[in-house]
């Protein structure tokens, strides 16, 4: 038994996705969020300014001694975790491993498709994994720069012209390659899960990095014996970097349930 | 005669669109240019942290003791201009104004059209500014915010699928309203000029701005008898807030021409 929280941060809100998956297998887990909304995106940024963000998220997360620190952000884990990890004590999980074993494991025909930002493209990191797990399967990264923004902005629904040109634009190479598995590798996309599902006639398994690692969060817990105890109904109390009421006002979305509790502004640069 | 520089921020890469009027009004004249690259976007985040960063930009480019400041940024300019210009000693020039004053001059039918981020819109600046030059405008204001992520990820050409859909999304309102005039009130949107003429079928005067604040700026400067000595020919310095070599790689982008010079990253937060 360990009755600390567990820590979960994201470059915003896409993180708020591990935070469901993580709330549903683990109902009596005390978590804290932090996402950084007065820097997001990390996607676009250079690795030395996403390493930077990465180590004040994480001195921020150390500060409620957290038992273990969840990186729900494709960019930070991409490029940022090795970097970072021999610095910190607190145990790090990213999402690209648990997503990349689910992703060999479901493969068929051994074609896995990633798509993430311009960063966790560029770092080779899901194509890096799956060769761990896997040397046979063969890949496709397709950088989607502006999945993001128009997830930012509440636009998710197949049926949005917007939403269709985009996915379209970016996902028809990867149709042609013939994947039958696509890493969503980036914490905002599972919102566009119903589009892209739709682009592809459902004929393409969409891995959600988010929902993978909670899974793996959930294994390594019960593993080591440090759950929380099963009394209590775990709390979620989530911080951000810019003002609360534009979080609020998305994070229904990201949760699909109404946020209850605080959500409390940070000066994340004192960190 | 004053030899001191120029100073001119933007959230990005935006503001560039002005410093290339700047620059062939004013030939002579030094200028420093900040783009808050490790910060952008602005116009997606709340007032308060609008204005604290407006405020860092500033503190950085008084470093240089320029002669004026340009907030070649629509949403500093409509957010942060009034809250933070009683505690700077340096003049402050925003783009809201200029912009608005040749906008009223322009329009014949009395209808003009705004469009900008969220926050722009939503501090209805234009709107206010416009009923000061002219009350019987009539106004329409539309919030694009996946225009900056657009223009970001260099698409701007009218025949790109995303571009035209995007366009036809947020504008056709407009198109509705019968303006005959139309404010690309955030300096990233001159980018998009080609593919707005395209949609209107040429028929709305399109104000650029950064274009308009240049020229108010060459006006002051003339009318104060503080323009630079018209022997050399005036020097651009860059500063960013993230790696220099995704600016270097859109600058040229934005100025029409190769970034000459050297960029500098700096550390926006120590300011």
């Amino acid at each position: 038994m360990d009755n600390r929280a567990i820590g979960v941060f994201d470059s915003g809100l896409g993180g708020l996705t591990a935070v469901k998956e993580l709330r549903v297998l683990l109902p009596n887990q005390d978590i804290v969020y932090f996402g950084d909304t007065g820097r997001v995106p990390y996607g676009s940024r250079s690795n030395e300014t996403v390493i930077q963000y990465t180590k004040q998220d994480i001195r921020f997360l150390e500060t409620f001694d957290p038992k273990l620190i969840l990186m729900a952000c494709g960019t930070a884990s991409s490029v940022a975790l090795r970097a970072v990890e021999e610095q910190v004590e607190t145990p790090l999980i990213g999402v690209v491993q648990p997503a990349s074993l689910t992703a060999s494991e479901q493969t068929k025909n051994g074609k896995v498709a990633i798509i993430g930002t311009q960063s966790t493209i560029a770092s080779k990191s899901y194509e890096k994994a799956l060769a761990g797990f896997d040397s046979s399967i063969e890949t496709m990264a397709v950088a989607c720069p502006l999945f993001v923004p128009i997830v930012e902005n509440g636009r998710t629904c197949k049926d949005d012209p917007v939403v269709r040109t985009l996915i379209a634009d970016y996902l028809c190479e990867i149709k042609e390659f013939g994947a039958d598995v696509l890493i969503l590798g980036c914490t905002h996309y599972p919102l566009l899960t119903d589009a892209v599902n739709d682009y592809f006639d459902g004929a393409v398994t969409l891995i959600n990095p988010g929902a993978e690692a909670a899974s793996y969060v959930q294994y390594l817990l019960s593993d080591s014996r440090k759950e929380a105890p099963r009394t209590v109904k775990g709390d979620l109390r989530c911080y951000v970097s810019d003002k609360t009421q534009n979080f609020e006002r998305l994070a229904s979305l990201f949760l699909e349930q109404e946020l209850f509790g605080k959500v409390e502004k940070i000066d994340i640069e004192s960190y």
